[in-house]
């Protein structure tokens, strides 16, 4: 069953593969890291050797994604999902104002979770396709006082992303970047707040990566829950309280293989010709399809249809019996879903090709 | 300089040691669950693979703590520290009152932020003399109305730990467990709700471990971050979000570890003799002592002091040489703390009370 010295491709959103060389390295040292005597997962945060690993794990990812000084980075906990409430929380600072961009599930949700705290207006959608596009918005669609705008940088369930940064002019723009974050080279600078859970292209599930313009930081109301405050975790160095150690020290170990292998660029580089070879596959395929429109398609999230809800059942099953996992689309739209983070080889696309082109001669309509 | 295969006696209070089989199992299977072909590191939580894990780890802990039916059993992020709003979040339903008291420096903490959220009244303290014992409270104290009690039941930082369960009558108690949880026999069905951080008796730190009694689910108000209401979290079986999918996992192995060596009984039966070995030594000592009443001495954390700084961080030094790490008192007062956790073998407190009588003969004043 297994084609990968017994691993199989794992499609799944995420969580989702990470680099198998980094998760053997971890496994080496799991008991005794470095021959300090102790695991990661037993030391004191307020370690020395701790303490090394948290510096090094955020230096390596200023030096990949370009950080500025005037950034904070945060190792925080809860996911997207709690960055939906506190990005609010904090941000929501003068006019109590934000404009939300929505082009998906999550973009939805984190507008509703928005919508608890202040005047929350959705300036642009693509519900009326399915999600099947990313809107095109200009800087007068802001209201002038928001006091940010949020966008869906990658939207995970419906495979789109978006191909520009939209301009905000002095508007801070935030950007939930969980399922595309280090697959590309961005412009930190063009952000007030980046947002990602680690579980796609960092590290296990259980740690999210918070960068943050230091202007930002210092107004989230006194009542506020105090986890819920940027500046805390910032004036703690994100050792305000027990950080997730573990999950923080692996993340350090994939950036540390990224940085090895040359960085982003190079990254981005193999993302683009994964992610190509499947599209146009898909594109000239008379079985499957592809709904989402071509200037908006995501490098990680690979969206595909027959048009035939039982075939695609079939497919899913079939394609897992040969090593090929993971690739349902999400419960709530079904079809299938090829999720190609940075971890997945190139050698699992070109199996997924070639199972869909064995698939297709099979079952020609 | 170790004296365990290479490893450390690691006396940190938390994250702390965990079983050494545990990790082997863990690094063993790093890259490859079971042979399902992945890491659990990689696993969709929505997956059957993960789907199972949770299940057992659920029910190996509900078996180890025979907590009831009528309890929920969540796994969660964000530590003690985001329990501290959670629970009057949530709890403060009727009279916004809650009655706390105060043992050291997290049960401070976790007043302080209940402050933000009703009328918090400190019904009685210990701050008089530096935490060294937990007061004795009667149901008479609580005020009658208060939607619940609050206590640190074991109090890392002081080395004290309840010897009895306040009474409160109908008023739901509500216990900070993170120190304690796993090492003595609890009748769960005098709590409404217990929270344990994982990082000392449980797993690497990530994940926190909430029980709470079903009728107090439902009354966080609509305004709440959805990621702190605790019914929401219930009612999606602790996956409305990804949750920290590894640490579960570890969590889960621990508890099968403990359940494979006869369950919560004998391990207190140990950790009774671990601390009381300690304290003996202590009391008889020349040159040590424990600043902690007798009834109220922590069998999980044992704070000594030879009452001189310099000689102190000297005994701290020197134990490091001999692989006794992790010696020193919080930062906040100083002296030793040896944290004894479940996973601290036997022999840790053997070595340690050999070194310590060796450094009594070397500096005997």
């Amino acid at each position: 069953m297994n084609q990968n010295n017994g691993r199989v491709y794992n499609f799944s959103a995420g969580p989702s593969m990470l680099p198998l060389e980094v998760m053997e390295d971890v496994a080496r040292e799991l008991t005794n890291y470095k021959g300090c005597g102790q695991s990661v997962m037993e030391m004191s945060h307020r370690s020395k050797e701790f303490g090394a690993i948290l510096e090094e794990t955020e230096k390596s990812l200023r030096t990949l994604m370009n950080i500025p000084e005037n950034y904070k980075v945060l190792f925080l906990q809860g996911g997207g999902t709690l960055q939906f409430s506190m990005v609010p929380i904090n941000l929501l600072r003068k006019s109590k104002k934000a404009d939300y961009i929505v082009t998906g599930t999550w973009a939805k949700k984190a507008a509703a979770e928005a919508k608890k705290f202040g005047d929350i207006k959705i300036v642009a959608s693509s519900a009326d396709t399915t999600f099947s596009y990313i809107p095109k918005v200009n800087k007068e669609d802001f209201r002038e006082d928001a006091d940010y705008v949020h966008i869906t940088f990658n939207n995970t369930i419906y495979g789109t992303h978006y191909g520009y940064i939209p301009e905000t002019g002095d508007i801070p723009l935030v950007a939930d970047m969980s399922s595309c974050i280090l697959s590309e080279e961005i412009d930190v600078t063009k952000f007030g707040l980046i947002y990602a859970g680690a579980q796609k292209n960092i590290a296990p599930a259980g740690v999210t990566i918070v960068i943050i313009r230091e202007d930002l930081l210092g107004f989230a109301p006194e009542e506020a829950p105090t986890y819920l405050d940027y500046k805390v975790h910032a004036d703690n160095d994100s050792m305000y309280n027990t950080p997730p150690c573990f999950t923080i020290y692996v993340a350090g170990e994939v950036f540390k293989h990224i940085l090895k292998n040359g960085g982003v660029a190079p990254l981005n580089k193999i993302d683009i010709e994964k992610a190509g070879k499947l599209y146009k596959y898909i594109d000239e395929s008379k079985l499957y399809s592809c709904p989402v429109q071509e200037d908006s398609r995501s490098l990680m999230n690979v969206v595909f249809v027959t048009g035939d809800a039982d075939l695609d059942k079939k497919f899913i099953a079939e394609a897992k019996t040969i090593g090929l996992v993971n690739l349902a689309g999400h419960r709530s739209i079904g079809g299938m879903r090829a999720s190609i983070y940075n971890a997945m080889p190139m050698e699992g696309v070109e199996k997924l090709i070639e199972f869909m082109k064995k698939f297709e001669a099979e079952n020609a309509k």
